[in-house]
């Protein structure tokens, strides 16, 4: 049975609630062998000690080794299996701008390069051009008019943009025209099917006309695109887990995210202080909140360790104020891990944690990668924790008799 | 999707190199409730060492409680889902002699059996002859014709020997002749479909032909088979995994099996230390090895507690040469316990580590059963093994984006 229709089949209505506070990138490494990872180095005594009340574990974003993107990794904390619903590159840069993609949508990821007069790529990233650059350029390629399909023409940063083709009918199966090589054409698109055959031709005469119009524009001469994605039809959370679901994030991706499962998204400001006065405001209106903390993952990336343990120090500090709503449970993990060590996200399993009166307390009293280790929901698979947040919040009945 | 499918769509080109060293039947159990197990009574200061630097955890075989023979154990190890790739008894037995199975051939395995003048079985094992006379009787079975197809028999060990049906359009779909009783006759053999009844079909030719040549050669006097098994299509290491693969082991079936998957394989004397030697050699051509282990097996079958102790110190003295290569992952693990209480495979998880720049290391500082409970790899499906060494290589790219 899919783990869909057995929530369908044995969810109840509460009014309990649930909030998932989601630390971006929360697992590390130690810098050398032996050393203590980002969240053991930080001082973190409101975590520990809802580790210490709670009950602990670690979970595996998609299956063991495997590096989640941040919609996989998300998608299985939503409870949705990360292998099943695939989020494409060209919808997820979209979510990223906070472009409203929708169902006759196809969003694709585009690149400004520079060609030469023979129309072969000199630099697939346009020497990297200025966000202001990528502005106006793109705002050139807005003119432009391609007859059956409307075209949304959006700038993202540097040398990256995004295109939005909406009409009915469209197809997503589509190659990549950017050839991941310089001395060649961008390559012509082509679709699979009959749907995606609509898509190229319009695409196509879409870069033929950025080509006359970004003419004497060099670098930012001509583009590529890649990722060329459908918005993903996905059950709501409310629909799967009769959960009335609130996103109080502030990076467009993950208020994206949290639209594609149907959550409503709160103007929740910019500052984590301000994000938990939005959960204080509307915490009578919904069942299920997801706090969305950047900064965890962001200092990861950028290799900074003693940036990423002052992030979880600052996270560390709002914690009384969450659990002073007094959530039915209190649930603290990542979508991934993102060691300082690598700068990027990585397969590692990610401590969790989960405070309820229900859960059964096991012996960790700090939240940390090596506690977790030992701690009583052992290493699972992302996609349950919903599921046992669920049990712990009394919204799932017996199965069978 | 399928994990292999994920591997494929997520595996990038890389220059490290994964070592995996198997102690067949590596896992143990104390003589007596609360006692040592063998692993944990032998002197293994450098297998300590790996663990203290690296991580720990269980490998399960194929599923909790399930105890898995050679062939499932090292699949498993491989990357693939022993459930799901199943390798006949026939074909296993004619792997384990070294035997070149091909795709066109049905390989089964054959016991000699005594009848009695009604034709009835009186001995399942024919009073297990010696093997010299195993290979006497063979020999005469070699002279066998049975128009249509071509036929290798070749002895194994005392009663067992391998026929082998080479030819187009064999099934292996064939119930086993022997009826597992005395007092019968041995079954006829019947094909559950086309292709299988064309096999069926030599077959009774060839055993009524063998009863014949061995009419007055009793206690040798007739013959059963079982496990007809046509050569599984596996899609190799190198095609799944990208890794150009190579297999260091001593014993053909361990060197068949690795066949199957693709590896090359190597010869490599038959010491422990000639192994090494070969790993040294080989080191610069490939990109994972293979070095399988038997010692730790075959003493746990015999039930010599002492000299599975001794089988693994002699392994652990050669582990500074092999992590003397400094393979960017380096992996001890077994494909299955063997206890020597039992004197059989079990279905116990066995004790794995791994050590890499990127492990997440734990605070298991002794290479033993008890202590891997505690290891930060937890306990998991021993098909994952691969993905996390993988992961670890820097083998495998981000999921989704």
């Amino acid at each position: 049975m899919h783990q869909h229709d057995l929530i369908r089949s044995l969810r109840e209505k509460s009014s309990s609630k649930i909030l998932l506070v989601v630390a971006d990138g929360l697992g590390g490494l130690p810098l050398d062998p032996g050393g203590k990872t980002e969240l053991e180095s930080a001082e973190t005594p409101h975590l520990d000690e809802a580790a210490r009340v709670g009950v602990c574990g670690l979970t595996i974003p998609v299956l063991p080794g495997i590096t989640p993107g941040s919609g996989p990794g998300h998608l299985g904390l939503f409870g949705y299996d990360p292998l099943e619903y695939r989020i494409g590159r060209g919808v997820l840069e979209a979510l990223g701008i906070n472009f409203p993609v929708g169902p006759k949508d196809v969003a694709i990821r585009g690149n400004f390069v520079t060609v030469d007069e023979g129309g072969l790529i000199t630099d697939r990233r346009a020497g990297r051009p200025s966000t202001e650059r990528c502005v106006e350029m793109c705002r050139k390629m807005a003119t432009i008019k391609v007859p059956g399909v409307e075209l949304f023409v959006e700038p993202v940063k540097e040398h990256r943009f995004v295109l939005v083709l909406r009409g009915d009918g469209l197809g997503d199966q589509v190659n990549d025209t950017d050839p991941q090589e310089v001395g060649v054409k961008p390559v012509t698109a082509v679709g699979k099917d009959e749907a995606s055959k609509k898509t190229a031709e319009f695409v196509n005469q879409f870069v033929a006309a950025a080509a006359e119009v970004l003419r004497s524009d060099a670098p930012t001469n001509m583009v590529t695109l890649r990722g060329f994605a459908k918005y993903p039809h996905i059950a709501t959370m409310e629909d799967v887990y009769g959960l009335r679901s609130c996103a109080v994030a502030v990076y467009p991706m993950y208020k994206g995210l949290a639209r594609l499962v149907g959550m409503t998204i709160s103007d929740c400001g910019s500052t984590l202080a301000e994000q938990v006065n939005t959960l204080e405001k509307l915490w009578n209106d919904y069942d299920f909140f997801f706090l969305h903390y950047k900064y965890t993952d962001s200092t990861g990336e950028d290799g900074n360790f003693s940036a990423k343990v002052k992030a979880i120090e600052q996270l560390d500090a709002e914690i009384p104020r969450m659990r002073g709503l007094r959530p039915d449970v209190f649930l603290v993990t990542g979508d991934h891990s993102t060691p300082s060590k690598m700068k990027s996200h990585s397969w590692h399993p990610v401590p969790t944690l989960l405070v309820s009166d229900y859960c059964r307390s096991d012996a960790v009293t700090a939240f940390s990668e090596a506690a977790c280790i030992f701690g009583g929901l052992g290493q699972f698979e992302a996609k349950y924790l919903l599921m046992i947040a669920m049990a712990h919040a009394g919204r799932l009945s017996k199965y069978g008799a």
